[in-house]
């Protein structure tokens, strides 16, 4: 890639710390209807293939966005847990994504643009830089909100609009 | 998001062009992988729940990447163009999708750092800044990408890592 350094401008932000915020939280509104489309028992059942069902997709994100960023902020790192006491409510699972959607929000507000940059490891394992971690976040959400959409569409339920990150 | 704002810092960069080009080109790896894995005749005919077969759906990522970019680069309006005559050939698409990759590099590195903030319309119908652009192509590719390992887990194929972007 040598040939694009030359027209790298320091001062040009290809996309700002509260653009990619947003970029994130307009994902996270489209993964909030895929869930909500899901009927509730499908929601924690449903599988193809040997899959996961997307509920527990839905926890995996869950454990990744708010305590990687914690990790970002605090620098303590913890443990990757991705398995909560959801007691089968969607509700439950719905409410914690918005708790998670807020508290985004209020962490991301504590990293400065400079960290972006840096290389961190986060869970005690994954390493990169910050930049590279946050579109992993963001990546593996879209991974997997897909495969939601498949299993939406196997039960003959029309998902929400990709594009829509209303 | 008024709360993030004081601490942007313009020198700072969250991901250079580079480093954008980089990832993209690393999930791109990811999806060539992806394709490979398709047994030649389930690359063109598999479904679930009514969806287009895998070919489909990358003849649709071909049709925006390059196109795209031209646009960028050109500033010259094209109509999007999602099929292409194939003759149900794998390696046709395979090729086509290796030469996609090379194209991006060579049109990229015609792209100054400070257009990724400039508003456009591609396609003669989607309008946003450069870097939304270029990210709804690359979560676009993601989420097809999704869909095709829930395609392969139903044919008993494991897909390749999402992680591994080598």
């Amino acid at each position: 890639m040598e040939n694009t350094v030359e027209q790298q401008n320091s001062t040009a932000q290809v996309i700002t710390p509260s653009q990619l915020l947003e970029h994130w939280q307009g994902h996270r509104r489209v993964t909030r209807r895929v869930i909500e489309a899901f009927p509730e028992k499908e929601f924690f059942t449903h599988s193809i293939g040997g899959m996961r069902p997307f509920a527990d997709m839905v926890m995996e994100l869950l454990g990744i966005a708010v305590p990687g960023l914690k990790e970002v902020v605090t620098g303590e790192t913890t443990e990757l847990q991705e398995h909560f006491d959801h007691g089968n409510s969607k509700a439950k699972l719905l409410q914690w994504w918005d708790e998670a959607s807020e508290e985004i929000n209020v962490l991301w507000a504590k990293i400065p643009a400079e960290k972006f940059q840096e290389v961190l490891k986060l869970f005690g394992q994954y390493e990169g830089t910050l930049h590279s971690q946050v579109f992993y976040f963001i990546d593996n959400e879209i991974h997997h909100r897909a495969q939601g959409y498949v299993y939406l569409r196997s039960l003959s339920i029309e998902p929400p609009f990709f594009y829509d990150r209303s």
